[in-house]
């Protein structure tokens, strides 16, 4: 029964293609572009402050993500984040690295401060330092810590932010500080592929775009990456590993229907 | 015949293998490259506005897109092809989301004020702008509407702006003004890889770089294009979409001779 | 036995998963990422001044790329040279395009000048231009010249600089000043992706993050390229062409074990 209405996110997607706007790092750029296209959403990337508020007024969604800030972007992120919210269009946040340097925390703190985000998307290394919460194995963008109290950690968070919270891990956990959704989909060598967890605020993004719930947009969100992963290591062959899976993981979105999302994905919501 | 001059082309560039000077878009960057390299000719990238003039004297054609626009990006690519004017070398404008908000249509006006191109490349939204068309659906950089008058509109506007005009769509027009060639490759896929225009003006870019007719450059770029989404498009096996896709774009161009470009095109040339 | 040392090397770089802080160019950014991640190290970009000493501080090695090279980039890189030698990391220094422009020899004469490079790779224009002989047939990024002398002038900036010069071309050569290892792996198809020598300083800067010997550490990175650019290629199927071929290299790095490397590596160390 949830699942159903959790896949019929992905058909809404499709009918509507939302343009999804994307200030975010140039590592990942292309991908996050592509996984939209997949998903029937339309990416729009700039990088030109003067043009924020002529391209919010036709988006549907704005992601943020400071994977490569630097001074520019630490003044555009923030701006642009006010004017989508004047807007009303919603903003989903990936802060990158959050907590492997005093310059990220502040931005992220300067953020959080003047924005209202729609959906804070991070592994427990950034939603733990956005929490407050002291970081003992801080490895940087990689962090991967047990995940021992993970969803009161969110479940605070997102109380506190009156957000929804996407805690990406083993188990992905998605709350909005009512409802919680964990996610059991996802496997080990998407960590071998840079940008997953960029490409999933875009997924996001496109969900947000397309309806206006949106918990249970991260949660379509983060549970395709998820599918998306699996599919694409069952159908690599002898010889190909985290290039081929990059390109299985786009391809799988752009293939993904409601149904086989609905038969694939391992959630419990409550 | 005609078909013969414009497969000539192709040698030409894989003989001669042009420096194509790029300074372009974040999202597409390594996809410009590659299908450059894939068409024999050779990719230069570069942000730095003191060495415009040392690269530029080296380099046989530059494509300027401003997909990604920011600060220094807006003086540096008008300086650029002014140099290039100044040596001779031809320069593509690939004016990407023109329409879009006001800061790109103040570039493109800039552009087009201060530099002399052998080809500009756009979808009709962005080539309306260019021709002072009001457009009712501006989409931003996917624009996609009715063909009407596409032939009157981009004739008129090479005509004006003395340039070759390249208008893509589900038939892709390119004039000089005088001749005319409509060109019905193409597949609908191609608009679900992001990057397939800025990697068409990199085809123009290396096809203009290897001989003199830039009408006939802007055929064949053009052309290619629809070629190879075409192949690509037919090597797709089940459970694959648009990253398997990008691949084969530019594996399809690595591929391409003479004789499998002259034996594919669709073209009327008039 | 000296290949069983080599291939150690990349048992050591998958147990220890050194943090390889990168800041590269905007065009194989996302591929030096990914051949990171295949080899079992771990990548992290940023272009934030302000970060940099927090970020060397848990990062195992440095690898500057001037490829893209523009105003902020300039002052960063010798920033972040110096804050690494002080922190004593491992520093790589990939020239792109040294000699291209008068701005890329006075970035290069200022990092020299004031950073101790752990390793410098480039190719013989990049590295001439380093060594200040005069370049007659300069093309750029890809110069390929005649490899003459290619050993003494490779041995006489090692000792010069006390570096490791890792001179990349059809034979790869890598010394200290002392020992010299030549390389006769890889393929001509290689030239034809856009980023193999980014990724292979990537592959460099991996291993030097992972042990202490920086010619050993040059002379894997540079070799494991070479493989598996044969590898690969052997793997092409009809119709494929240098975009499937990127995709492979970065496969078949993540597939490579201390065993088919020391089968397959083909070097002369003295």
């Amino acid at each position: 029964m949830e699942e159903k209405i959790l896949g019929n996110i992905i058909t809404k997607i499709r009918e509507k293609q939302p343009i999804v706007f994307h200030i975010t790092n140039m590592v990942t750029i292309n991908d996050c572009a592509n996984i939209t296209l997949a998903l029937g959403a339309s990416p729009l990337m700039s990088f030109c402050e003067e043009e924020l508020e002529d391209i919010l007024s036709f988006s549907s969604a704005l992601v943020l993500n400071i994977g490569t800030m630097d001074k520019s972007m630490k003044t555009m992120v923030v701006k642009a984040g006010k004017i989508a919210n004047k807007l009303g269009k919603p903003v989903i946040l990936d802060p990158v690295g959050a907590g492997a340097s005093k310059a990220r925390m502040e931005l992220v703190g300067k953020l959080i401060e003047n924005v209202d985000f729609a959906v804070i998307k991070g592994n427990m290394a950034e939603i733990k330092s956005i929490a407050g919460i002291k970081n003992k194995n801080n490895r940087g963008v990689d962090s991967v810590e047990a995940l021992e109290n993970a969803d009161e950690i969110a479940l605070d968070l997102a109380k506190k932010l009156n957000t929804v919270i996407a805690l990406t891990g083993k188990q992905d956990i998605v709350t909005d500080g009512k409802r919680i959704s964990k996610i059991n989909n996802g496997t080990a060598i998407l960590g071998k592929v840079t940008g997953t967890g960029c490409m999933t605020a875009s997924l996001i993004g496109s969900a947000c775009g397309a309806q206006q719930d949106n918990f249970l947009a991260a949660t379509v969100g983060v549970s395709i990456m998820g599918i998306s992963g699996e599919i694409a290591e069952s159908r690599l062959s002898k010889g190909q590993g985290n290039a081929s899976l990059r390109v299985g993981i786009i391809d799988s979105v752009y293939n993904m229907t409601s149904e086989n999302f609905n038969s694939n994905i391992k959630v419990e919501l409550n």
